[in-house]
């Protein structure tokens, strides 16, 4: 047997890099940075310096998560003198393990995220690495740099054409710039939500350019002036590797589930949706099971309905906060297609759509929760848009991705 | 553009029910559970207290996460009889509310995981669920129960017939056991390397059955007998969903990529495998980051090349300790595919072979780091066993994955 995989349309078809290098893949909304990442340059604090101070570096700034930005379209950056009342001068300039033996529990620690960098811009170099660098600083006020970031935010909104825009679910953002906030926002967001050890309960710092966590063996706090640092009681983390010194990207799985003879779409809404719409089932992926499997168990836990055959489509990055939404195109069972909202009652309904209803919701073009367009049929279906990738799901399902005849 | 989706051998072909119910997808090792999880009655303590008294209830004990087996290939269970001196006769008699409220964190809470029911067996039923409940317990000597436990690990080895077998690395269960022994030591693992919390650095403790951790707002330990509890600080995760009360799975990418003229397959050797051996390239998918991004980016990391198209594979959940392997196979670009181990170098060696050879290595059939069976080639190269997904990549491209003619 074979499944087609037609051409699909792709999402950012004219400023993301990604429809031009990599032709047929569905990109996602979120995906399809500009940036290369060069993760392994975030420990070379050599590399990390000549960046930061680099003329052309842009530093993006959020503030509660709330990215300084030109509109809701267009993301806005600083220079490095505008940070540097927050960041200090040469916040990169000692190595790590200097760094991590001068950590003390009392001083809040600026976060200043290192991107990537922009290879197709000029001016930067580093070792044969060209491209202009970005970082991602959290300018929210709080602890002893209070007082600093709050100047930061100040000075920005001070400067016309710039404001911190509302971080919650943002999608308006052009494509490219998408990604850019995408990683900014999830990195920062784990760093807030993790400043202690849950290996120890300690206080843990900020290390690898604002990708990685430790819980250090000493602290400086309450030692007495140039006198030797506290040590802390022993970590398992600093035992070997622990994954909890990691950000952490909660995979999701979401699903167009097909019916068994091909013609009708699975759809599910939430108890909080506004009237009407409707959208693909979607659920948290468990230990030890694989996205088959999950999409199989939330398909059935959420409705009832038994899936047979998983293909999987494509993903998408969600940080809000810190999700990978795992697309796939699922086949119901014939003898499995009775709708069951009694198992895990977490949706308020889930019904059969036939392929034509849901073309025409498709065709709508409406954004969440917005009124539909003149004309639209009266209290017809409404289906998210084209930055969801239970949009993305639906349309591949329409042009035929499981092929026209029962695959079971 | 199609990609033909040939019809993969599966790899748990007499044993895992998915190789019967659904068909030509492909089922990697550690996914293909036969117990329902039944996710939403991990709440019901009603339903647990039921599931637990239930004399055809199955208990899979870990020490260290070593489980009790009879062999390197067949798990063991205890019956409740058995486990009742570490949890008590009645270890969710009390609402989930109540049990939070008797937060006490001066003693060690013995870890139930309830993993789900097998169907397939007849005896328990609860509101039309049947099949017989699974559990597993952490029986680790350890804190206040340490001797309990240590009893009921003693009682396991004085049985004739079973014994604990190593939990590292252990692949060599039968399909569907592996799965559940996956869930439950990716599970237990997450509660034990979790006993503080991440948001304020207090202890947590395990609710839903062992599926998710709370940060309580009072204390028991020191209270005068009879007494209130303490009150304890304010914590971040009490307030709204935290995705710190859940278990963390870490999505990983797997890849096997193809030449552009795809004739040819790029393997990489890690710093310490055995002489000879090869894989495919692999590595963390990070934050705002979608599956195919973290692909390439990767590939290009490790190796130097450049990849274009990606198309998702299959998955397999890896329980060393919580990771998500998701297989992709993708194609390198034309002018992509000069080796460079200079950017992160990670890997000893990376190597394009010729699709030839590599059918000669997976022919062999030996497990990893073991020796060449009698006629193999002096020499040649040795790939990862079935049970590894990386195996399963291989088999894919070379059964036409990709198609023959270039997808560029
Ligand atoms: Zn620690
Ligand atoms: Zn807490």
């Amino acid at each position: 047997m074979t499944a087609p995989i037609p051409d699909l349309p792709i999402l950012a078809e004219d400023d993301s890099m990604l429809s031009r290098r990599f032709g047929r893949e569905v990109a996602n909304y979120f995906s399809g940075s500009p940036l290369n990442r060069v993760s392994w340059l975030r420990t070379d604090h050599a590399f990390l310096s000549a960046a930061f101070a680099h003329p052309k570096a842009s530093f993006l700034l959020l503030d509660n998560l709330s990215p300084l930005a030109k509109d809701l379209t267009t993301l806005a950056y600083v220079g490095k003198n505008d940070v540097l009342p927050l960041t200090g001068p040469e916040p990169f300039k000692r190595s790590e393990e200097d760094v991590i033996k001068q950590f003390n529990s009392n001083i809040t620690q600026p976060l200043i995220l290192f991107l990537g960098i922009d290879e197709k811009k000029n001016g930067f170099e580093y070792r044969g690495y060209k491209g202009n660098p970005y970082f991602a600083v959290d300018v929210t006020p709080k602890g002893s740099v209070e007082e600093k970031a709050k100047g930061v935010v100040e000075a920005a909104k001070a400067k016309g054409g710039q404001s911190f825009i509302p971080g919650t679910r943002l999608m308006t953002l052009n494509a490219p710039e998408a990604a850019i906030y995408a990683q900014a926002r999830a990195l920062l967001d784990w760093n807030a939500r993790n400043p202690f050890c849950g290996g120890c309960g300690q206080r843990t710092m900020s290390i690898n350019a604002g990708t990685k966590r430790v819980c250090p063996s000493t602290d400086l706090a309450d030692a007495p002036e140039g006198g030797e640092p506290k040590k802390r009681a022993d970590c398992p983390t600093r035992h070997g590797i622990s994954n909890l010194c990691f950000p952490r990207t909660d995979p999701t799985v979401i699903m167009a589930i097909v019916s068994a003879d091909g013609t009708k779409l699975l759809l599910g809404r939430g108890k909080r949706y506004p009237p009407l719409w409707y959208s693909t089932l979607a659920g948290f992926l468990e230990p030890g099971e694989s996205i088959e499997e999950a999409v199989r168990r939330e398909s059935w836990e959420e409705s009832g309905v038994t899936v047979g055959r998983v293909v999987i489509h494509s993903s998408q990055p969600w940080p809000y906060p810190a999700n990978l939404m795992i697309g796939a195109i699922g086949q119901a069972t014939p003898d499995g297609e009775t709708i069951n909202l009694g198992n895990d009652p977490e949706l308020e309904d889930a019904k059969w759509y036939p392929f034509g209803e849901v073309r025409e919701a498709l065709d709508l073009k409406v954004s969440f929760g917005d009124e539909a367009p003149k004309g639209a049929k009266e209290g017809g279906l409404r289906l998210p848009p084209q930055t969801a990738i239970a949009n993305r799901l639906i349309n591949a399902v329409l042009a035929g991705y499981l092929g026209a005849a029962p695959k079971i």
